[in-house]
């Protein structure tokens, strides 16, 4: 293993607020269970008030997966945008802790830190409002060359479009990336996030992306297909190397004429599912950066994203990997 | 029940900061396996530093005793200082959130919300870093008839002795108290705490306090007793109420040359045994306001605590009376 880094995040830097819920309170607040909505901070004080007792730590989808990557050995870095507050330091030393390399200071003024408020209901799922707070005012001017280095990927996630410069900011990191011999992979987010972006994803797709990490859900909102053998024909037309989780199906890696199916692992008990998807991006491209072959690349995926639901908590545990045979 | 308040909390507001450690973490921070230190603010980001990924939630003895009765159906208020940050609002949100009624607002400048570091070593004991922040400025203009009101109880930590101002505001509480004809009920802490301020401990038993709330340990600090037969020899000069809990052996209720024996109940499984002490207060007191007999009183205190050690959390769940039989 080298020190140089080898994968750096680019991503929502959020912290998770998390409380039990019962269904009435998700008819209550009317957003679609399971979904996650985005909310103003009045909205946000609203559904805090509307929430019991509550777990704060941090999150993020490619947060996670950067988290989880570090904990199996890899050496990662990570831009985001937090304020200089209580939940901004959170943040940054959760990730810290872990030995990711923060390249971005937190903001001295904006908005605050950008917070999840995640409501568990009693079936195990989860329905997140999020306040993107501090991450909306990331700027292009916080990706340079020296803040993005030369790792051997920059993983993006599809959130990022939702932010005002998101577009312009992307565009300027895969465009670095690329001149810096970076791989460039991006998480589709949610299905959700695909509809609200679906032309901009599409384009990058052609233009920059090298590498998908998504559900069947988001692949099958992308290519507006119907069925898994449709998304299979219609991912045929792109050079990108997709790698698809499909639950209890376990993953189908596909590039080029070349398709992996790699079965799910046994799970003794369902505690949490939240993080699964990102737990798999953060083995797969683990794999993928030491230059694994991609069914074992597809291996460590789903054994992360196994780990993981059968723990609270959506990011992997230190020592994972000592138990990876 | 009545809306009436029937229990008033007077204690350090603080948020928990968990992360687990290992056994040379603890040696090099050099701190006694399984005890509560307090810590300045410098000494606070040095283990914050040290420390992996953390959780937050809102924590402090009689602060999770007062959650606790709030949500055994109790009519609960609360007083602690807390600021106007992050922190503060997760402290106040969450108690709240139990229909607890906030007698004192975030103070808008001075020392940041309280918070302690928990390291939790893999034997599952904790030990705590405690920096007092905002709590340290609690002061006895605080406490006044209006804030104190007329609750039918109310219950003071030893903790609070640490405090700058601590002994004149808990001597206040305990006058405005027993003057509106309140009981005054006074949980040891811990036996450091009560090394650290055994006359004081012992001044306020013999005038103004009621009940007596701690573990076998405790009792026999503040006593300077060898056995538990010396510890219930000594009690017998006392006119005070004591509950006292002994982990495995259950608790023993003392109350002149009343004294009632009450079993631990079976344990499924001990998953944290954080906050048993303060859910055997909230039951005990629960009961004891309802006007139980002292034996009901403390099968409902073993009850609370035995169902918070099986549990990850040291606050009692909502609903959990609904299992009592």
């Amino acid at each position: 293993m080298t020190n140089a880094t080898q994968l750096l995040g680019i991503s929502n830097a959020i912290v998770d607020i998390l409380a039990h819920v019962d269904h009435e309170t998700i008819e209550k607040l009317q957003v679609a269970p399971g979904s996650m909505t985005l909310i103003d901070e009045r909205r946000a004080s609203e559904i805090y008030a509307m929430m019991g007792p509550a777990t704060e730590m941090s999150g993020g989808s490619v947060a996670n997966s950067i988290a989880g990557f570090a904990n199996l050995g890899g050496s990662a870095a990570y831009i985001g945008r937090v304020k200089a507050d209580q939940f901004g330091e959170i943040f940054n030393h959760d990730m810290r802790s872990l030995g990711v390399d923060i390249r971005l200071a937190p903001a001295q003024d904006g908005a605050s830190t950008a917070r999840s408020h995640v409501l568990i209901t009693p079936d195990g799922q989860r329905t997140m409002n999020t306040y993107l707070g501090a991450c909306t005012e990331l700027s292009a001017r916080d990706i340079s060359a020296e803040t993005v280095g030369t790792p051997r990927a920059i993983l993006l996630e599809g959130y990022v479009w939702d932010l005002p410069e998101g577009a312009v900011l992307t565009q300027k990191a895969i465009e670095l990336g690329r001149a810096s011999g970076a791989a460039i992979a991006l998480s589709l987010s949610d299905s959700f996030c695909v509809e609200r972006h679906r032309d901009a994803f599409e384009n990058v797709l052609r233009h920059g992306v090298d590498i998908v990490l998504a559900n069947e859900q988001e692949v099958r909102k992308l290519l507006q297909t119907d069925s898994f053998d449709d998304t299979l024909d219609a991912i045929g037309v792109y050079d990108n190397l997709f790698a698809i989780t499909r639950s209890e199906l376990g993953s189908v890696v596909v590039h080029g004429d070349q398709i992996v199916s790699q079965p799910a692992d046994r799970i003794e008990k369902l505690v949490d599912s939240t993080g699964a998807g990102d737990a798999y991006s953060a083995g797969f491209l683990f794999g993928w950066i030491e230059r694994w072959s991609l069914a074992e690349c597809a291996r460590l995926g789903t054994f992360c994203a196994s780990r993981v639901i059968q723990q609270l908590g959506a990011r992997i545990e230190p020592g994972l990997l000592d138990d990876y045979t």
